[in-house]
Order: C-alpha cells, then sequence, then structure tokens
C-alpha cells in the first residue's frame, strides 16, 4: 500500500547542508506514533548529516543520547567531525527542533562497509519465525486506522510507513495475552519494499514495540534514553529477521537489546537502548 | 599487595576544574598495558568530569568513540552539558593529550542511582564460577613480572592495579588451550580491595582480556572503536562476578558484550563495545 505518492523513507530523511556543519531537515508527518516521531526516524536523519559531513556512507556505531521527543517540522543538525582522513571518521552531532533545543546528541563513527572483510565467527542462530504472511501485521493494509501501538492514542501512521509483521507468539494485541517473555520478534521492510540503506536500519531497531509489553509488569511505554546501534553490514534486499529482548527490569531502567538479520541468514545489525520504565495504574491491552 | 604507598583508583581518576567547561587530569602510569592506557581507566577520568560537571554522581549511560591510545601524561577534558536541572543530565566530553589531539569522545547521561525504584523483572542469571580463590589469577601478587597479558609485549603494571581472577575454564594462558568458546569469565576487584563507586564500574568493564583470545581465529589484539556502558547500580563491597562474550566476528569487527554483577547476585552494569579484528600471522599464546 503506498500512503501518498511520492512518499519514500530516503525523500523523508533527507538533509540538506547549509554551511560546514550546520544541515537542515524536516521531520515529515506521519513518522510518528501518537505525535512523537519515531527515535529511529529522527537517528536516521542526524546520520545522514553526519555520513555527509564525514564522507562516509555508513555509520558503523552511533550512539545517541535522548532528550526530548520530536515533532513534525524543521530541524536542524549540528555537526562535528572530531577525525577524519582514514579508514574511521568520528563525529558529534546534535539535531535540534525549530526553536533551537536540543533533541538528540550523538557520537557516530563512520566507515565504508563496501570494503569490510575479516575472519567470520559467528556463535548465534537468526531468529526461527512463520514466514511474514503468517505472521502478524501490527498495521493491516486494508485497515488504515489499525492502532497495534499498545495503548496509545490514535491510530500510529508510524506503522503505515513501515511494514512489521510480529512473531504470533509475541503479538499480545492479536492473542489478547502478553506471552510472558519480554520479547518481541518480527519482520520488517518499508513499505512498497523500498529498499534499504544501511542508514534505514536505524528505524528497524527503534520500529517495534516495546518488549517489555510481553510481560506482566504494570509498565506502559518506555521512553528511550540512550539507543547504540552497530550497522555490520549494508542490509540486501527483502525482508529482515529482526529479534528483541530485555532481560533486566531494575531500579526504573530496562535495557532491550536489538538484533537484524537478512533473510540470508546474515547478521547486519545490533542495537542496545536504555530506557525508563515509568509506572502506569492500568496495564497495556491484553496484559 | 601494594603497589605504592597511596596509590588508589579514586587518586588516579581525580579531575580538577580548570574553567566552567574544562578539567584537567593526569594518566599516572601503571595503568597501562603495553605502554597504552586501560579504556576503562580513561573513561573513568572523562564520567569523573562529566559527574562534576552535570551535578549528578552516577553516569547510567556512557558512550565512548575511541580515536587514539592513551599514554601517562597530563590530559584535559571538555565538557558541554546539553540537558540538566531534571532527573538526567546530558553531556558530551573530549579527552585530549597535552598536545590537545583527541583520544576519546562520549556522550553520557548522568543521575542520581541512590534514588532508582521501580519493578523488577530479571530474565538472566549471574555467572556461574568457583570461588576466586579457586580461579586463575591474571597477575600472581607474588610474582609481580608475570604478564598474563595474551601476547603484548612487557609486564602489563595495570594488572596490578587491579585484582583479576579467571574462570579456569576461561584462563587460555594457564591451559595452554583455547576453550573454542569467544568467552571470558571471571571476579574483579581494585588491589587492596579498594572501595569501588559506580565510575569505578567502568574498569571492570574493559579490564579483561578480549573474548576472542578463547576463539580459534588468527586475531591479536582488538581495539575498541566504541564502548557504551550502562551502570545501573551503585556496586556492593568486595568481589565483582564479570563475564564477557562475543557472538559476532564479521567484516573486520566484532562486540564484546559485559556484564558485572555483585556477590549478592544482582546486575550492576552491562556493557557493549564494537571492536577492530585486525588480522595477525602468529596466534595469541595457547591457541
Amino acid at each position: 500500500m503506498r500512503v501518498a505518492p511520492g512518499v519514500s523513507f530516503a525523500a523523508d530523511t533527507a538533509v540538506t547542508r547549509v554551511d560546514g556543519r550546520t544541515f537542515a531537515a524536516e521531520v515529515i508527518p506521519g513518522w510518528d506514533i501518537a505525535g512523537n516521531a519515531n527515535g529511529g526516524y529522527l537517528l536516521a536523519i542526524i546520520a545522514r548529516a553526519v555520513a555527509e559531513a564525514t564522507g562516509n556512507p555508513d555509520p558503523v556505531t552511533i550512539s545517541a543520547h535522548y532528550l526530548a521527543p520530536g515533532t513534525p517540522g524543521p530541524v536542524s543538525i549540528d555537526v562535528d567531525v572530531v577525525r577524519s582522513g582514514g579508514r574511521h571518521a568520528t563525529a558529534t552531532a546534535t539535531l535540534r527542533d525549530a526553536e533551537a533545543r536540543p533533541l538528540i546528541v550523538t557520537v557516530a563513527t563512520t566507515t565504508d562497509l563496501s570494503r569490510a572483510e575479516g575472519p567470520e565467527l559467528v556463535d548465534a542462530d537468526p531468529p526461527a519465525m512463520p514466514e511474514p504472511e503468517a505472521c502478524v501485521a501490527m498495521a493491516p493494509p486494508d485497515d488504515p486506522t489499525a492502532s497495534g501501538d499498545g495503548g496509545a492514542s490514535g491510530p500510529p501512521s508510524f506503522m503505515h510507513r513501515v511494514d512489521l509483521r510480529l512473531h504470533p507468539d509475541d503479538a499480545w494485541f492479536a492473542r489478547d495475552q502478553v506471552s510472558g517473555k519480554a520479547r518481541v520478534r518480527g519482520w520488517f521492510r518499508l513499505h512498497d519494499d523500498e529498499p534499504l540503506d544501511t542508514i534505514g536500519l536505524l528505524v528497524a531497531l527503534d520500529g517495534f514495540p516495546p518488549t517489555i509489553f510481553n510481560a506482566s509488569l504494570p509498565v506502559g511505554w518506555t521512553p528511550t534514553i540512550e539507543l547504540t546501534a552497530h550497522l555490520r553490514a549494508r542490509p540486501p534486499t527483502g525482508w529482515l529477521r529482526c529479534a528483541f529482548s530485555t532481560r533486566f527490569v531494575t531500579g526504573g531502567y530496562l535495557e532491550e537489546d536489538g538484533e537484524v538479520w537478512g533473510d540470508d541468514g546474515r547478521l547486519i545489525a545490533q542495537s542496545r537502548q536504555l530506557a525508563l520504565v515509568p509506572r502506569v495504574s492500568s496495564l497495556p491491552a491484553g496484559s
């Protein structure tokens, strides 16, 4: 389903260089959930500015600390390149809203992953899941008002920009029952199967519902404090196999570990985020 | 074994405020391995400056991108506080050597962990290990020239600043055989059992030998590109139970995931680093 003619992730994350260190961009409506732009989408905008400023296409590692939610409208990104000229370049970058308030502060190291090579040793398997057609869509294409956001008010238009298919065991909203394990597995692609570049992986890594929605805890939305992504390879075409899990909810914080695998069985990206665990009086639907 | 009178981690990571945003410190000889200061030790110096600048004692999440190795001598830390005044403060900070070359660039979010509270859900166990006395010391106290650094030249004086006891199955240098699994488990404390604060956990998270030394790969030292630490709780006194593992060596990179547990069974800290995997012609001792 095409949302509107010309809608694309590539266009919606484009940046324009304003001067030596400042870039301009626009947070496009539709990449939000209940009004706040998806954190991975915002991080992709920053990553585009960092990639252009450092001259390397691939942020092999990017760390983002989230200060305030972003809403549609103009933003600016200030990039300070701290090191460049070798195989890796490193920069700090800050995304600010139209009132110059900082929303996200990042450090990133970029490279050219097309030259990546070295010995291989993999001691893990991609998550086992039914085929995408047998999984549960977060927002069915034939139901544009479908919520599937686990409790926030209003239809998440974000779920029509990306195509998420959850493992049936992890789709608490469809089962009307949580799995009891803080885990979410599923397939990811952009709508219309738009080809994904390395930076697009950031949306996959922050686009799934919180793992904690599958646990029996009195917890609502979990705001991200910090997210670090390792983008280890350029993604292949087609569906990506994703898995997120949380092992430690303690002291008002939780971590969420993410993995993105190509359907060819290769690990493409990893993430870990630290999120706040606010208490709420009501449980998410189904828990 | 006391290395020298008055030697302490607290003193060796002290910072002095120079002006509103700049701190001075000294990289003390003895915290190095083969001449390069331990990355966790350097990060602790930065964290002290960030804690003082933000007015919060505990960096609950800190991301560091490593640009160049540090050697003993004076350093400066520039801290820019991006957000403050609430439960969390966020700052960027850069450590520079005496020639003002940037060595480490960081983003950190600080808080006061003594106020941390929330629901608990832990889906993991601390690593099972023999007691410290039955584990393998990286540098026996009665042998100050013992290397135990897995191949680098010269005695690592760092191993006399910290007390590391490896799980016998993971101590390749003592077994003269690698385990075949990219994992290192062991106990950690500062020498003389000096009490550890939250910031001291950074040394535990970057103080163990590389996991990859236990794998059968033609790989030598693995320089850290980026390390992110989540310091989830203030450490209890006594030995800390640590575990490090690597699941993905691909494309010239590897990740290393770390956990630090108190001996009371509580998770204290997590880390993930991305490291380079340079090929070497000779294997580390024992592989």
